[in-house]
């Protein structure tokens, strides 16, 4: 194993029976609030075009987050021309020979499909939309459940107006607030801003401290657990969604799964019978 | 929309509410076969470091198949550069600065998570084991649904004695045969060959050709939906498995959910009331 570059993959944890288990128990907690707002639940693409993303400007924002989906150009004689040479080398590195152009970059959340899916439609009601997707963000260091460079990220969605958006987040952060009191999880909300590259730089993290719109549930010494995040007309002014006419205003919860695992095996240990009722069986 | 840029992302399927629970019944059907053979389930992570996967000689074998996660070089002068400029150009193209090396893979294959998760052991017993991972592959056209870069792919694995792998590989082999004609599905076994880089030119394509290791269940005019591998003692060799002492052998099932999907669409229509009433509520 070359030195230090199996560091990411270990911490990519492969989850064993029982915690895929447990895990697929906490995520039905956040299905069933779903589902008892009349949240429709989708699946997916793993990517996103550059090009739908630009909209956002997450890339100019979150330039050290991304990542891409890269692939050799496939001209014959360039692919033959890796598969012959030693396609690692020593440090466990890809001896690439030409890429195709980057064109499509690995989810960075799961509720940017959902925009891009909506582009240029008018509702005539809120839309409430679910959606548990593998997310890819680059880390300055990486731990097994708790900062993993792709995660499980499950995602409950409001779009509609200003009301109907406030609403869906104030009713979903109280579900939360009573369950974690119920199952006595230790967390506690905080004011929270995006992680920007060069924050101080960028007037975007600026207006976040000015006006939150962003708060976190964090377990523990600052493990974040879940986030609830409130756009504003931001992704219905880029994708062009309206709500009767008006600029379509958007929400979300988003939960990280192998964080809540990992919280749950901190706080009540390892053994299923010391597991909260609700994710025993 | 840049030109084509979009294609393969339209090529990525989102999944609507009655898809997505048609493909989850679908899939729920591969899992009770798995767990009847009290196969364990696990979640594999999206990466394989490519120095594990230079073990298995794929990415000489299959390297236009091959994606890799990229990023940016973290220098902060590397990021900076590139949040300042168009970071995705007219067509779509994401203009990159400096890359970091590149050394992990998309996951290619959902069992080689296993095969490397189980290295340098010595198994007293046959392990038997399924997952379902989103499995990237390039193609030289797409197709929602029926080939996409991006796709979910349910396995069942064996590693165990020769005996012990032929017998599941045929158990599993009967229960679909036995499904496909309850349910009326219009498939045909065919023998198989690894989609290798320049074919002929490969020695285990000959070997292939010679001694069939891999059927496909085709739908229709040449979709195939599932395969039956039988490795020998492929793996079991490059990642140091053995069986009481003895070179291990393995073989999966390996099951395209979306492609499923299509065939149930193409062959039943688009109604739930004409689905296969396993797959109906």
């Amino acid at each position: 194993m070359p030195e230090g570059a199996d560091e990411i993959a270990q911490a990519q944890a492969i989850l064993t029976p029982t915690l895929l288990a447990l895990q697929r128990r906490i995520d039905g907690t956040f299905v069933r609030w779903a589902a008892e707002r009349s949240a429709q639940e989708y699946q997916v693409p793993a990517f996103i075009a550059a090009h739908e993303l630009a909209r956002t400007d997450y890339l100019s924002s979150f330039p050290h987050l991304a990542t891409f989906a890269a692939a050799l150009d496939s001209e014959p004689k360039n692919v033959a021309a890796f598969a012959q040479r030693e396609c690692v080398n020593p440090a466990g590195e890809i001896q690439a020979t030409k890429l195709e152009p980057l064109r499509y970059v690995l989810t960075p959340a799961a509720c940017y499909h959902f925009y891009a899916h909506l582009k240029h439609q008018d509702l005539d009601a809120p839309r409430y939309l679910t959606t548990c997707a593998t997310c890819f963000r680059r880390e300055a260091s990486y731990r097994p459940l708790e900062r993993q460079w792709a995660f499980s990220m499950r995602e409950l969605v409001c779009i509609g107006s200003r009301d109907e958006v406030v609403a869906f987040l104030t009713d979903v952060s109280t579900e939360i607030d009573r369950f974690v009191a119920q199952i006595g999880l230790p967390v506690a909300w905080a004011d929270a801003t995006d992680s920007f590259f060069q924050p101080t730089k960028n007037a975007k993290w600026w207006l976040q401290r000015l006006e939150p719109n962003k708060k976190e549930l964090v377990f523990g010494d600052g493990l974040a657990i879940a986030s609830i995040n409130y756009h504003r007309t931001y992704f219905g002014e880029r994708f062009c969604i309206t709500r009767d006419g008006q600029r379509a205003f958007s929400g979300c919860i988003a939960f990280g799964l192998e964080r809540w695992l990992s919280a749950v095996l901190r706080h009540y240990g390892g053994t299923p019978e010391t597991w909260p009722a609700a994710w025993r069986e």
